[in-house]
């Protein structure tokens, strides 16, 4: 993409209504724009990233067997009569009427949905296991909405709904979102922490949020540093063997939010060395509910013995829109975003810095050129800006490669490229550039 | 996929408040689900082949340069009454107020807010032109909600909005979606006539429907069976060029809806023996209109003179989720439905004849391994329905191809290939039967 083409309104100075740093830079890397409170229009730069980030998390729910579908944004509230939910939810629900005086509502959460689909068509153990998911737009009426994108109103979640004969087969059902959740998160790459939860206003007994690491974060967390180092089940994982080994390994080491912290615990269980008291985001979270939602909607299988029983369900969510902002909690400095090179919106930035020399511009094309046509993700900064400018909207953006041209190194048959993570910065010829950034 | 692990509830009997084919035929195969009038949930299925049709459209609209954000579902009212069009809209506009008594609505098209992001941002000429292009839930409360898909409250729509400093600019802007939507139709197997139309609430001079003939379509349309074999631009179109030569030859060959449609200009032009009048389906519509926004909502942008000038737009919306119904109005038999390979749901189905049959389990498993290493998206019959319910299933949902595999054909080593669109049928090797489906 060249950047005279793109749409990229980088704004120079701070906007005041930002409290915390991934709202700042999300504006001011013209990511995205607020349209009322807590409702955000993605500009094409944070488009390109959620869009990544949502395609990691359909990728893992598809390998771990959840199928996808897609339920709409409004709801009737009669279905939500149904569990008990419509007057129970409070004012964070946003409440509709339709032309006709229909009731509806702009749907928070969708377990009522799924349990009225699931039991329109299932009628026997034998359609058993089952596993929906849906990426939809979701709405939450925040008293006080802020943070930019962690605290909307409007957002986007992944929400998987999962059901089984009985328990036993449910809790197989939650481990394979858990190991899931683990590789969804690393491929981002974020250590995000499976920590014991508080299960809440979607009710049930089991329940673990995952919580990335990052300073600014809104929960206080108290971990065994070991935590950091468990190993994340690869591509090869067997999602249909016994994922428990797996669980056992994560769940054993201290991990939890100050909401469920046990200071005796934590000082009996962990060596003083290896204890952290730092803050994280909620990036995900888990709940087996059993049969809360279809004892009250009749959500009925027959099983073996052919009598009828209601099933076990779980639900599962990840907050898509929310994770941009967590990542970059967790990922920039002082000149803004260091996006992880798997979510990044362009994977290379090349910096024309003396756009209208013949030879600068030549060799910047040749080198756009040759990257695109091998399938990298490329933004040619091609505008008229000077270079110190190109730098600081570079860095400001994040993208994880900078290759720069000038005349001077140009002259001497090398390019000068800079890895945004760490800042290092090297000299080559273009031809070792492209072999680098390609594969 | 394995259809014993997939979610397919297709239905025995026809619905009986479908009135139209697509209609009963998205719920039969269990593509769709009714949650509210007019508002469904996308079933596995219908899923699939909503997201094909949503990359196609997203892949040409790239391909023109358009630039893809993306707009939340709700908006402020606020931003309507400075267009005037909040009280000008009617009932059809779903309003909302939240926890603070705000006035939100669900947006049924977003000329309001796009203006108000470009204004934002862009102040001069030497940024234009642009294209932004958004693909999102609407809501449009119909008073009669019908036909499925094809007139629904929820529904998914691409819409593109372009910004230039002149109505000639403007022009060029226009005829690139213009092809842009030649392509995007042509690559989902449609053929889809420009048609020049009458403009509407979006208002402007100039507009044209895309219109898929079918039998059962909504509009008349009056053709000259010429227009049928005009080519389709190529992916080497250069958006860059004139694209004058291409336009004039789609609009000067007669082709009218019934609405604007000039009896005497059609006998006078067409000759009788190409004059055809049938029925048709519009699929997409293009507005040029001018500053009919820019002059309400003050989007001013300095020209090379320094003097700020409104800026002219168009909008241009192609109704994805509406596509399902209009190519299966265009694509169906008795049976059920005949995907275009673009847009099929899984372009292969292998049908295990005699699930249990140690033999032809062996070989379908090897076919399935085989098919899906390579790339093909397969449903693989593996339940334990009889033949002949396995046959009209796949009839019904539409693979482009079934491979069937029983005794007596595996014991000669061969298997049976139909081709659904025209019932074709061959027996060959399961190698041939990977090399024909291969690439």
């Amino acid at each position: 993409m060249r950047l005279s083409r793109f749409f990229l309104p980088i704004l120079k100075e701070n906007p005041k209504e930002a409290e915390i740093v991934s709202h700042r830079l999300m504006l001011r890397a013209g990511m995205i724009r607020q349209e009322a409170a807590g409702i955000y229009a993605w500009l094409p730069l944070g488009f390109r990233v959620l869009k990544k980030i949502e395609q990691i998390v359909r990728e893992e729910q598809d390998r771990s067997g959840a199928l996808e579908l897609l339920m709409p944004t409004l709801q009737l509230a009669d279905l939500w009569r149904e569990s008990g939910r419509y007057d129970a939810y409070g004012p964070e629900m946003l409440r509709i009427a339709d032309r006709h005086k229909r009731e509806l509502l702009y749907g928070p959460t969708n377990e009522e949905m799924i349990t009225e689909i699931f039991r329109a068509y299932v009628k026997s153990y034998k359609n058993l296991p089952l596993n929906l998911y849906h990426i939809q737009w979701k709405f939450r009426d925040e008293q006080r909405p802020r943070f930019g994108v962690m605290r909307g109103r409007e957002f986007l979640m992944k929400d998987a709904y999962s059901f089984d004969l009985n328990e036993a087969a449910a809790r197989v059902a939650y481990n394979k979102m858990f190991v899931a959740y683990l590789r969804t998160f690393a491929r981002m790459g974020l250590k995000a922490i499976p920590m014991r939860a508080e299960t809440g206003p979607i009710g049930g007994d089991l329940s673990h949020e995952f919580i990335v690491l990052a300073e600014t974060g809104e929960s206080g967390v108290f971990i065994n540093r070991d935590v950091l180092d468990l190993p994340v089940p690869g591509e090869d994982v067997d999602y249909d063997s016994d994922l428990t080994p797996i669980i056992k390994q994560w769940t054993s080491v201290y991990a939890a939010t100050e909401d469920v912290h046990d200071a005796a615990r934590f000082e009996q269980e962990v060596p003083a060395d290896k204890r952290v008291n730092t803050r994280g985001i909620e990036v995900g979270q888990i709940f087996y509910f059993g049969t809360k939602y279809s004892d009250a909607m009749k959500a009925l299988v027959a099983g073996p013995d052919g009598v009828d029983v209601p099933i076990h369900g779980g639900s599962y969510g990840v907050g898509v829109s929310r994770l941009l902002g967590a990542i970059i909690e967790a990922c920039h400095d002082d000149a803004g975003i260091k996006w992880p090179e798997a979510v990044a919106p362009f994977r290379v930035s090349i910096l024309n810095l003396k756009q209208g020399d013949a030879a600068v511009d030549a060799a910047c094309e040749k080198l756009y050129a040759e990257l695109t046509a091998k399938g990298v993700d490329v933004l040619y900064d091609d505008t008229d800006q000077r270079a110190g400018a190109k730098f600081a909207a570079a860095d400001l953006i994040g993208i994880p490669w900078q290759i720069m041209i000038g005349p001077k190194s140009l002259a001497e048959g090398k390019v000068e490229i800079k890895k945004r993570s760490d800042g290092s910065r090297e000299t080559m010829s273009p031809a070792d550039a492209v072999a680098r950034l390609v594969g």
